[in-house]
């Protein structure tokens, strides 16, 4: 069995630069950090590019067992299983996956969609996707301005939700358009009483969700065009609602 | 104006005790941390045991104009600052506060209740403090088990909300049982479907709503004597809510 031993070799370095958006966009691959993620990739039948182990870590024989994919394997040592993760004891099991851009002309528009307009928080988005996941969203479309999707702080806080629903990078403007010529309603949300309560537009099988950033919110130029604004009433004295939990208490009530 | 500048003054060394919980327990002390924090505090009149002020920090002049209370004022350099936070670059600006202890028999058991049952990640309990306080609850109350009121991290989350509404740490069972005397009803809350679904069950003004442990869920003798138990069904793939935004779901689908 070959093992790549040092952090320093060529194809190592690399991989290491899947950790930033550059190197992302250059290759067009992404890592999956540990088994769980692993585990989801193998079940939901992604194409997977190649598994990195490192051959006597814990969850090997259970990948082993488990693995009805022809991915190539190679085995790493775990100061390359350090080198390439971003948390301070890896499992030593890594999944490279392949980026797929995402046609949002190919997409069936049908069922709920979460919108993000520049959240900043990895671990707000990732569990905003895995509620939209729960919730039985379609899909969830990261505008400009929010963190990248295959981050791996995003990618950790996903917990596989990622293969579950549609996740899309693209324009917001165009997304909500395409939404709308297509009778599908949006709605945005603010933090002022001017917006309607969330609790009292009903139920719908189709929308757009647009969630803001955390600290200013929705951009104007959406909120002008969306068929409501919504609100969720503050009876106590909080100044606001984390942006997850607001968009968990959204996507629960407004999914019919 | 005198200024404590090493971080190996021996008063120091006491206030640092404070990160521990053993250190906030023998003192009867906890500490702020950082502008936004301590004006909550002095807006809420909140009885402050003491300030700790870096002379040149940026929100002094703030701080200056806002403080209306007698509360002794000390000095310190940026080096005792740093050696006081758990931050890595802090505002220079700390209140030192009294831990009261809540006694249960004191509190008017009217209104809502967030139960925690042994949560343990300091984030998730200081999101659902802040929504606590959103949804207008009467208070919190910190089952054995779950993370400590005080911690930092805990503090830093709660984001001023601990001024607006009761935090109790209780023992659960008794502080239940106390709700049924009362004839208040107490939900627990389950990842199964042989619970009833949240939405089922109508809106009360007075309830008690336990959320459990982030992997095993309430306790069982718990989930025996509560008056119904809830689930949020998952609708796609995912295989949990998180937590905290479980939480904002249920306190205001149930809140009256």
């Amino acid at each position: 069995m070959d093992i790549i031993q040092s952090p320093q070799n060529k194809q190592v370095k690399e991989w290491k630069k899947l950790s930033s958006k550059k190197g992302r966009a250059t290759q067009k691959l992404y890592i999956l950090d540990g088994w769980h993620l692993v585990k989801e990739a193998i079940k939901a039948k992604e194409t997977i590019h190649l598994f990195l182990i490192v051959p006597d870590s814990r969850y090997v024989s259970e990948f082993n067992e488990f693995n009805n994919t022809n991915t190539k394997i190679m085995y790493i040592s775990p100061e390359v299983a350090n080198a390439l993760s971003d948390t301070p004891s890896p499992q030593g099991i890594f999944a490279l996956m392949n980026i797929q851009d995402t046609i949002t002309d190919s997409v069936n528009l049908n069922g709920a969609w979460l919108l993000l307009d520049k959240v900043q928080d990895p671990g707000n988005i990732g569990t905003m996707v895995r509620t939209a996941d729960a919730a039985g969203f379609s899909g969830v479309v990261f505008g400009e301005g929010t963190v990248d999707l295959y981050q791996p702080k995003v990618v950790r806080s996903m917990q596989g939700s990622q293969f579950h629903l549609n996740l899309i990078q693209s324009n917001l403007m165009e997304f909500i358009t395409t939404l709308q010529r297509n009778e599908i309603p949006t709605f945005g949300t603010e933090l002022n009483r001017f917006a309607k309560s969330y609790d009292a537009i009903g139920k719908y099988s189709s929308f757009g969700l647009i969630m803001g950033n955390e600290g200013n919110g929705v951009e104007q130029q959406y909120l002008e065009i969306t068929d409501y604004n919504l609100y969720i009433p503050i009876v106590g004295q909080a100044e606001s609602l984390n942006v997850a939990v607001a968009a968990g208490i959204l996507m629960y009530a407004l999914k019919k």
